[in-house]
């Protein structure tokens, strides 16, 4: 039976192109860690014959896929599954630039790292059962030993098991090499919403900036493949020296 | 002589792959109002056969300006240079979202329109001469009777000549579709660094709120098709009630 032919939740038809079919079977693949980062995938013909669509449609999906950073294309070597680079976790999904416009280069510090029982909003962002156990980690992030960004990540203990990193010393990974090396979870998508406030007594003092102070606040989703919220993020930046840099096209 | 054997400034071949040089001979083309909003383009065999190219090709290029919003398909009725709509300058290029995340659908006044030569932030942001003429221009955005933001945007006036808003009353269009109506100036891209910061003694007045409130600064620039910066941009947002919206994927 071809994977078309399953029946989905409401039983009718599905209704998107071909292309975008084949693409959701593709990226399930990835998802469900059946096509492990660094996998080399089947030819396109191989593709093709094994789903029973053209060349043309295949095409098409791994063009999807490859936009989505899933997949990667290697002149004359082949297609392989995305392995999640720290430059990207840096660059793409960290938005933060110094006021020259470079690229920033942090170094990041767990201060904590808690197991709690998920509150409402979190049990609501993260769509868990109300008390379901989330990890909360610490970071803050400095630049030439000033402080200008602390956040604040809570992710499901069921999606990250025994979740660990060493606390007080320099962090060597960003968080979403992490997910995907340990975990096999690659994050597609983030969401931030960003809003401006005055720094409480507590965040003056984690950044050693006066009470007060105008803060730039980011809250964030992350989507993995599968579709799922696999973490809740808040950020306080300080933007007396750093800046966060949004390009539309 | 077809358009890939004229020599570019640097005397070298073009290096960039070939659907990427059609791209850019179509981009031309729309950039310079040869085709215009709403022309209707040549079939993708017609512009094979007119640029030597495969159809490959040409449909990879078409794909990448679609991409762009430079064109638009249409099912059964053939590939249309795209208009700025509404939508697309409100939704897409204005990030701004309510709590609930909806888009606003604010009410925007003109404060302000004066003529000013270029100083050397504007000369250097807009690539103009010092003391060159540009339009600064002041709108209010309120929502239900309350203002929630502020930007004062500046052009310049060789690229928007005789340039004119009514003042005081509520703006029917949006900038960008504007632009593109009067001057055939389509815009392309933004980019904006966001800062957070005290409202001064001004704009607590205008912004109806109390002097130091936090607000979200935002600093645009913006580039049209042809490539240029067709306009700068300073906003300032009451996050109070609204909010900044950023999606990474």
């Amino acid at each position: 039976m071809s994977d078309f032919a399953r029946p989905n939740d409401s039983s009718r038809p599905d209704a998107r192109p071909l292309y975008a079919q084949v693409e959701s079977i593709l990226n399930g693949r990835i998802a469900a860690g059946e096509w492990p980062p660094g996998f080399a995938l089947p030819s396109e013909p191989e593709l093709a014959q094994e789903l029973g669509v053209s060349h043309g449609t295949v095409r098409k999906a791994l063009d999807a896929l490859e936009r989505r950073h899933l997949i990667e294309r290697r002149q004359g070597k082949g297609t392989f599954v995305a392995r999640q680079t720290s430059e990207r976790a840096r660059f793409h999904f960290l938005p933060i630039r110094d006021l020259e416009g470079h690229q920033t280069e942090p170094t990041a510090v767990a201060l904590s790292l808690d197991t709690v029982p998920a509150g409402e909003a979190a049990s609501q962002v993260l769509q868990l059962a109300a008390g379901a156990s989330t990890y909360r980690l610490r970071r803050l992030r400095s630049k030439e030993g000033t402080p200008f960004m602390l956040d604040e990540t809570t992710m499901p203990a069921a999606v990250f098991p025994d979740f660990e990193v060493p606390l007080n010393g320099q962090l060597t990974d960003e968080l979403y090499v992490m997910y995907q090396r340990r975990y096999g979870v690659t994050v597609v998508r983030s969401e931030e919403v960003l809003r401006a406030e005055g720094a409480t007594p507590e965040l003056a003092g984690i950044l050693k900036i006066a009470e007060g102070t105008p803060l730039l606040v980011m809250e964030r989703r992350t989507w993995d493949a599968a579709g799922r919220i696999v973490e809740w993020r808040s950020s306080w930046l300080d933007t007396t020296r750093h800046r966060y840099v949004n390009v539309m096209e």
